[in-house]
């Protein structure tokens, strides 16, 4: 196995400050000591990205996309020269280079661009030279030579796509957590880190509020089939490996339980229940660039029917006025909101072949007296909305039932 | 003159928070009213370059080149978004453009590249379409693609070369000071404001210490011949203007006094006199890297001289260690250092065709019994090395007796 490329991804939180890039190189000077060859996607410095946008949004109230780019870009060039620099004051050779210099081409939208081509010509270049490669992450360049950015989770998607073009062996994601837990340690003590996890799980979990991964990077990594290893760049302990779907997933039926407290619930009443209302409710959401999560529209009894849906918090305001106007548009009774509200879920590709998960997560809410408010499911699951200060005993009573705990 | 094109340079005060970058984006919209083009060559915000290299040096003894300018680089980066940013929120069409965007091609000497070729083909694009165009100062690209600093005064140089290679009508230089004054104001308070001066008078002031403009951005102006207006930008006072010797500046015999206290004198002493010895004592200072400024040695009458020179006091220390070799090599007597000194020098182009100006400034000395301990030369400037705790009265005195006062 000597000699095989790895390919890194560094977060901000693990190159946060010198003496945490003096870490990381550390952590690449053992791996070259090892023989591996080493490619290093490294995001910005800790909030920088939020420091230089707070300082956009002084000048002008929506900075211009192109622009954010050009601005907000900086950050991870800094990154890579510092950990060029880290490396070279402990005697390792290496290089960095920017999104554009390694040939990241993107489509042409600027702060969520995607991926269009890697060519990766002077990363093979430089480590035939022996060298330890440093990427920005998050970055590319367009047809007309503009910068780029990837949006949220735009490193791992760097990192994802440097790992299917160079052939790397792994692809390791260091960021300041162990791995995926069966739930939230801060919430279940006994929860236990998975050593395995399918894309499709991560996916609902990333989705669903796990902080580890953005749902985009897992897709583009399920895309290429490439393995992740998500591991802590504060210690040396074995992550958890993300991967294609094997035998073994199928046969535990819950790998975890999540709970998303970032949601409102919004009800639109007395909606007249004609064909396409909840398309025209939808657009106007959508043209207002709202993420609408989960919807439910109740039976209709008398030709009018509710229209409930979930928003994310930070977009309630948008959302009321927006729904406002449809109110009046669709002549629907009016709307109500509850801030007070958590999603619970459980994630699990055994469901796929086994009956009764649902049931079962009913009946452990149904014996701590939480009522459901909302369901949505999945083919591998279930959501159930509850009131939210039910959530830590909705979760650890969940989790006990499935037998997720680490005594187990 | 309507409709003219303009090249602005604004230093790293002039845009060290987010209230000066909104200044600075109120004079370009004002220019842009009056019907002007603009592009604009920005320097990183502040201090943003000297804390990068903080940052660096915590991380290397001596950071390599290429990561330095891949590191500083990005200061200029974010100045040009943020600008454009402030220009977009006052409603006004502007676009940000690295020096590679722009293609600025230099040479591949990184931290001190110089400018190879300038292709402007996107700036001239973005000026058809009534766009301000926002440059990133101080950095290039090389054949290699790799990212390029031009070093110190570099922003400078960026705003001359695009001035030449667009034709542009003027080429302001904006900084904290409103122009090149004939004595430092804080010495001498009847110091008065150049309205004119040569290139070459302004080169002598920068090497002498003059903060306004490096000499290496004089040189590169000087050579294509582009005027430089220098100006305040806190305030709408016209600055001077730097341009080519005119018939109406000889006819000033001495433009301005500066003096310089951040030079140490070095004196050799006792060196046998062998043909050849000087070149012995430069060359391993040159070895060194240690800038010698004024070099003088004093007649020889018994087969041994001293030789004295001058250097920054910062490279002293270093300057030491190479002398006590230099010392033992030649089998000289040993070493004298003076950090005591300052250095008094008068410019102007009219010494060239007046006698006497010379004979006046040692007079001028001499009646406020200030003792010369060295002198040097050239066709428009006089230097002379003296106490450093006489310098404040030498250059209110030479000032006087050159009639230089606003009074006069």
């Amino acid at each position: 196995m000597k000699n095989s490329l790895i390919v890194q991804k560094y977060g901000g939180s693990s190159v946060a400050n010198i003496d945490r890039i003096k870490a990381v190189a550390k952590r690449i000077v053992k791996y070259r000591r090892k023989g591996h060859s080493l490619v290093v996607v490294v995001s910005a410095l800790g909030d920088t990205t939020d420091e230089l946008m707070e300082l956009a949004h002084k000048l002008t109230p929506v900075p211009s996309e192109r622009e954010t780019d050009m601005l907000i870009s900086t950050g991870e060039q800094v990154s890579v020269a510092l950990l060029a620099m880290a490396l070279h004051g402990m005697g390792c050779d290496a290089i960095s280079f920017t999104g554009a210099q390694v040939g990241i081409v993107t489509d042409g939208s600027h702060t969520k661009a995607r991926i269009m081509d890697v060519s990766a010509h002077r990363i093979r270049q430089a480590l035939r030279r022996g060298r330890v490669v440093i990427v920005a992450g998050f970055q590319g360049i367009n047809a007309d030579q503009e910068i780029t950015t990837l949006g949220r989770g735009g490193s791992d998607i760097t990192a994802v796509a440097l790992a299917k073009t160079l052939g790397a062996r792994e692809c390791e994601i260091y960021t300041d957590v162990d791995g995926v837990y069966t739930a939230d340690p801060r919430i279940v003590r006994d929860a236990r880190k998975l050593s395995r996890i399918s894309y499709e799980e991560m996916l609902e979990l990333a989705s669903l509020g796990a902080q580890v991964m953005q749902a985009r990077s897992m897709e583009v990594a399920k895309k290429f089939s490439v393995p992740l290893h998500i591991r802590s760049s504060f210690n040396n302990k074995k992550g958890t490996i993300i991967s294609e779907e094997v035998k073994a997933m199928e046969e535990v039926l819950v790998s975890g339980v999540t709970v998303n407290k970032g949601e409102a619930k919004v009800t639109v009443c007395d909606v007249p229940d004609n064909p396409g209302i909840a398309a025209v409710i939808f657009k106007d959401l959508a043209i207002a660039d709202i993420n609408v999560d989960m919807i439910i529209q109740n039976i209709s009894r008398t030709g009018y029917t509710d229209v409930s849906f979930t928003v994310p918090v930070a977009e309630l305001n948008k959302t009321k006025q927006v729904v406002a106007k449809i109110v009046k548009n669709i002549k629907a009774k009016g709307a109500i909101y509850n801030k007070d509200i958590a999603k619970v879920s459980i994630v699990g590709v055994g469901m796929k072949s086994h009956s009764g998960v649902a049931a079962k997560m009913f009946d452990t809410l149904a014996s701590k007296k939480i009522n459901i408010n909302m369901i949505s499911t999945s083919e591998i699951k279930i959501s159930c909305v509850i009131n939210k200060k039910h959530a830590k005993i909705a979760v650890r009573a969940i989790h006990k039932a499935f037998g997720l705990g680490s005594k187990k």
